[in-house]
């Protein structure tokens, strides 16, 4: 893992970092913010549709509150890239919509594994590299979905789970039908292991208590495709504690992302013992 | 003043706004965060050079603690826009390159005067739309230039001032040379009206304190372009009391412009009274 730029920022060092991923076939950048007395806590933060390594470094206003209490968190891009990577001219598919799965259908299967990337490559890189002890998952709108889907089901390595006005339930709305389609083929079947709301009505319930952000303007929410009611319900009805707080006047940008973020850090400071 | 989109962020309310301007003869942009207790407190912020209405806005992290003081902040564009506006190919003339200047010399001054913009069309628009009573002027790079000379000419406008990592002499260094021959023409007579070093050495220095933050691996700083020894000398000399605070590690960016800008909203309210 080689680091592009270095950067001093509220004591800690904020560095920018490029490496070969095994899962992508292809060069991965993310961002990582090392507090002035790392703990051995770290977060990795998932982005939404559009965004790179950037979005969540520069917009989100937490390293502050991360240096505080000694937290490390990462920031990896949201799909693989490259000229050889397949694209496709919408906003929810291809670069920057990786949608956290690992892909089965071409053009995407050879690159399109951002599941296994963030579930497996990269924590183990992460935890050698940084002298990670513990993690923590999160994310913003795509990737509040991929947050909710890989902290599920992945729970010994991912001990605390959050997430900003996440896409809850794709399988059914918004953005995910169209992208589920394209990376995993038609058959439903393969979408419910990468659906937030499918994945806790399976589940025992037994996760540490998941947080959740949603602002009340957040045009995505307001027209169906972000669903935190429905993962809501798959809570209640397994038994899940959840924490899913609805904030009048807030849109769906980092301008909401940068006003809760410190209680996302809390919450997983919490609960991983900072 | 239109107001072209508005965000929650952090208890108040984040706007892009446009006006049409008499001083620089074309559409201006700025953002304003207005707190969810407003004190009548505004401070204006100067970008540096290449920086829009939006740089500060989404890479400060300065609106948690202006919503907490009750601060008002603006941030303005910082150079006329539009196609009719003459540009140049360097990044230190032209768009984004105003140098807080009232140009005198073709083909600038028909829209660079950002000067009687920031010191005299701005607050008073202000002052009316968003009933401030008090005004802080700060800024960055460029932009500490500006805050340090605007605020240096009008003691009655601006009540309290400070930079970060500001261009400090640019009569002799970096930037300023060629920027001020340019819009001001050859002769350096002119250009003393601009440079804060020259302003404070011919000043009583009794201005309210001022603050300046410096990163010691800046490169801008290491290169000799920012120069804020020289401004401290010459506040020395004239009694003027100045907080200048070299930080080691620290580099020009705002990872660096985000560490400290608490510090400054806290020196601003303190001076007008928050």
């Amino acid at each position: 893992m080689e680091a592009l730029s270095t950067h001093r920022c509220h004591g800690g060092t904020l560095g920018y970092y490029q490496h070969q991923s095994a899962a992508t076939n292809c060069a991965m950048r993310l961002t990582a913010f090392v507090p002035e007395k790392p703990s051995g806590l770290g977060l990795i933060y998932l982005s939404g549709l559009t965004c790179t390594e950037e979005n969540f470094t520069v917009k989100a206003g937490a390293y502050r509150t991360a240096n505080a209490l000694g937290v490390t968190i990462f920031a990896p891009d949201t799909s693989p890239r490259g000229d050889d990577v397949p694209d496709d001219a919408s906003i929810s598919l291809g670069k920057g919509a990786g949608f956290y799965v690992d892909a089965t259908q071409a053009p995407w299967n050879v690159h399109y594994h951002m599941y296994s990337y963030v579930a497996d490559e990269l924590p183990h890189l992460l935890r050698e590299k940084f002298h990670i002890k513990k993690f923590g998952l999160f994310g913003h709108s795509m990737g509040g979905h991929g947050a909710l889907t890989i902290g599920q089901r992945n729970p010994q390595l991912f001990e605390s789970i959050s997430a900003l006005a996440p896409v809850c339930h794709p399988m059914q709305d918004g953005w995910g039908p169209a992208a589920l389609t394209a990376y995993l083929g038609p058959d439903k079947a393969h979408w419910a292991a990468y659906d937030a709301t499918e994945l806790m009505a399976h589940s025992a319930g037994d996760l540490p208590p998941i947080l959740i952000d949603q602002g009340l303007e957040d045009s995505a929410y307001k027209e169906g495709r972000l669903n935190p009611e429905a993962f809501r319900d798959a809570c209640a009805r397994v038994g899940q504690k959840l924490q899913l707080r609805l904030h009048e006047g807030y849109d769906h940008g980092y301008f909401f992302v940068q006003s809760f973020i410190d209680d996302h850090l809390r919450h997983h400071a919490e609960l991983l013992g900072a």
